[in-house]
């Protein structure tokens, strides 16, 4: 009864919560949407266009970020930071996920009881 | 802009594909409902029912548990423990979980590109 549509399911599930933390880790220094995906790229996380651009306008949206249009090369850039609010997020956003990370390596490498 | 009620939501996004993963690791070894929610909250892990019950429920309706009713200390009980197909999943989650721990630490301790 178990299908890979299952599985493709929780392995996005488990992307979602991870991708909002990798943004604002990375846009600690200011990006433009195509820079930043490249640059999440390069540490191994490929997020496609359709996902991390609506991600970043929520984020905006929510106050996490702050935007400005900059030229750069002759062309117009739309340029995202994170925000004092985005850094206080982060904080507690980090603090859950070492919670989380800690139970899971613990039953990993622990007996299940 | 900035609401408690956001961070709470990607904090709760943040565990949902964790959650799934702690649950599969602790039917390695078979339990029933409020045994498993007791072993998890001694990793640290406390879900309440109202998630935790539903979940397995819907790990073993997609072939990832297995369950039987059997008495123990006079009650009836149901005891879930992880499926071949279960572990399989696991092993691809934990595949995923890895990656994303690897970017996530990346993009932690190194600086931001």
């Amino acid at each position: 009864m178990f299908t890979d549509e299952y599985l493709g399911r929780m392995r996005l599930e488990l992307r979602r919560g991870m991708v909002i933390i990798a943004v604002l880790l990375q846009l600690r220094t200011e990006h433009y949407g195509y820079a930043l995906r490249q640059a999440l790229e390069a540490r191994g996380l490929d997020i496609d266009e359709g996902t991390l651009y609506p991600l970043i306008r929520r984020l905006e949206f929510q106050g996490l970020l702050t935007s400005e249009w900059r030229e750069e090369d002759r062309r117009n850039k739309r340029f995202y930071a994170i925000s004092t609010e985005g850094r206080a997020a982060l904080k507690q956003l980090l603090t859950e996920w070492d919670a989380l990370e800690t139970s899971i390596n613990s039953l990993r490498s622990g007996k299940a009881s």
